[in-house]
């Protein structure tokens, strides 16, 4: 009887616990879940501003004061493409007058190669290091958004007036798209190229007024548009707008924490009949790591452009490079494979 | 008896027509394949120069008279990624002084989307129309192999110097990479990123002087090295040089029949110890089509900025419409799905 009992209250308490949890991660999932196992964890990661360059030292471009400021918030990661990535951005970035481009990378350190990127432009920028809480790091977790919520960070405690824009390094942007959403009031929508199952996810107008969405994936958004087809009048942008650790409503929940409502967006790019950006994807590269064995490549001598080369290869993260580990590398000359270096006359 | 005979001559035939064909094929793959199917196929394609710019109208690009003109050969083809591919790269190559940009494209007629965005660069330009042969639409054919012909053949009819260099569409360029490869004497060459399961295809430099190349592919190659990463003098450049129909073996051949020797190579980019050039590639976007009757929704009026928009995506390549086949679309608006535009109130 007594075990019996036992049991009947154990199987009760847990029923309570079960309950408890359901309503906790229900009500809030991001909150729930941090509150929950940040303990458990112990969250190290902070976001750190690495660099920041007010002054637009580019000499071709002519900076009229009258332009309202577009920051250009870019979530990043360290990997194979990351360099090309930011390199090929940089350089559409460049064209753009008054323009302040935020880099929130997810590394946990400042990296050298990036702000080495970031000072070639001549563009006005913030470098931050956001990596992704921990606890998100064995999940799905939804990539970028720490990054963006640093750059939101930033934003409120610097820039009092201007358009903030998301645009990821892999996204493709027409030069039109610039002079578009400087106009932004509240928040401004126009179509993105490349995304879904359309070809195309972009508002649909009526008589100048936003009536609808075009996107092949409803789920259950309010405004089921791309991270890359709207920006912010920054006046407008309260404190309180935060992007949710929810993979795929990153955008709605963004938008609906503005207060925008579908009657305030300003349809951009000819009504939204123009395509301007691009959800452009790069493939993903393999980091090879190299057998190699580079003390003994500098040991040799004469072969020090190449230790250098081996040295940049890893600095841009595109292979590792190792004395004991790896696949085995050879050396091409007159269509014969060499194995060392030494065997080369 | 008479019957045995009938099958040995037969066979005997068969067997002489094999061997001939088989040398045909053997001695000379391209020739061959010509010869014989040119009359069997009617190659109906031809090469044509659809536009020229040698107007430099960039207003913020000093053109010193003195720098020697890059010709930069861009093969290309029609697919939903060719508008942004050719944007961003034209976003590169708009900041770079003296520089014409020949693109060459895979389609048998001249392309208005891309004119127009080679138009709005201000950059000088060639637009070549240079379908590949259709004898090799079937096969695994090598791709951009005709369109870099076009070029070449452009090149020796109307240039007398300046460097060439091949650089595909999908590339990511350092801006660096053009004040180096401007200095070239007759051929030079320096480390792509991205390549094979090295991470980079680089030629091994040993006290000022290519030795070698690191490249994970011999591939029974004299010059293992990508198409991104060589560029020539034009009056090095003689008219036999010629690029085959070979997959794999294009970069090779074409540089064996420009007829530079290993000592003849020029190392650029702090003697291959750089990466100014990456071979990013783009992942490839499905062609929906979509189920979308047109006319109808012109005829509802007050939706013209919609059906311009689907007009835009299929003059992009990037998705079809049509009134009965395709996958059904919707609207979404207040988080419901809409079939047709007419029930949106």
């Amino acid at each position: 009887m007594r075990f019996v009992k036992d049991i009947k209250s154990i199987f009760i308490m847990s029923l309570l616990i079960n309950a408890a949890l359901f309503i906790i991660f229900w009500s809030d999932v991001e909150l729930g879940l941090e509150a929950v196992f940040q303990r458990a964890i112990k969250l190290q990661v902070k976001n750190k501003v690495c660099d920041v360059n007010l002054n637009d030292d580019r000499p071709y471009i002519s900076n009229k004061t009258d332009l309202k400021m577009i920051y250009y918030v870019t979530p990043t990661y360290p990997r194979p493409e990351q360099t090309p990535e930011l390199t090929r951005l940089a350089h559409t970035l460049m064209h753009v007058p008054s323009i302040h481009w935020i880099v929130a990378d997810d590394q946990p350190v400042c990296s050298d190669q990036v702000l080495s990127i970031l000072r070639k432009t001549g563009l006005p920028f913030t470098y931050i290091s956001s990596p992704k809480p921990y606890l998100y790091k064995t999940h799905n977790f939804p990539r970028g958004v720490a990054n963006r919520r640093a750059a939101l960070t930033w934003l409120h405690e610097n820039v009092k007036e201007g358009i903030l824009y998301f645009g990821d390094d892999d996204n493709t942007v027409d030069l039109e798209l610039f002079n578009e959403i400087r106009q932004t009031k509240k928040v401004s929508m126009f179509p993105v190229g490349l995304i879904g199952e359309y070809g195309v996810s972009a508002p649909v107008v009526k008589n100048g007024k936003v009536v609808g969405f075009f996107d092949s994936w409803p789920g259950l958004r309010t405004f089921p548009v791309d991270m890359a087809g709207f920006a912010i009048n920054i006046e407008f942008l309260s404190p309180n707008a935060i992007m949710p650790y929810t993979v795929g409503q990153e955008e709605d929940k963004f938008l609906v924490s503005t207060g925008v409502k579908l009657e305030d967006i300003e349809p951009l790019a000819n009504n939204c009949s123009k395509i301007l950006v691009w959800h452009t994807r790069t493939t993903k590269n393999k980091v090879p790591t190299l057998k190699i064995d580079i003390e003994k490549l500098n040991n040799m001598l004469k072969y020090d452009s190449f230790v250098n080369l081996l040295k940049e290869l890893t600095k841009m993260g595109m292979a590792h490079v190792s004395p004991n580990n790896g696949s085995k590398t050879f050396i091409i000359r007159n269509r014969s494979k060499y194995d060392p270096l030494t065997d080369l006359k």
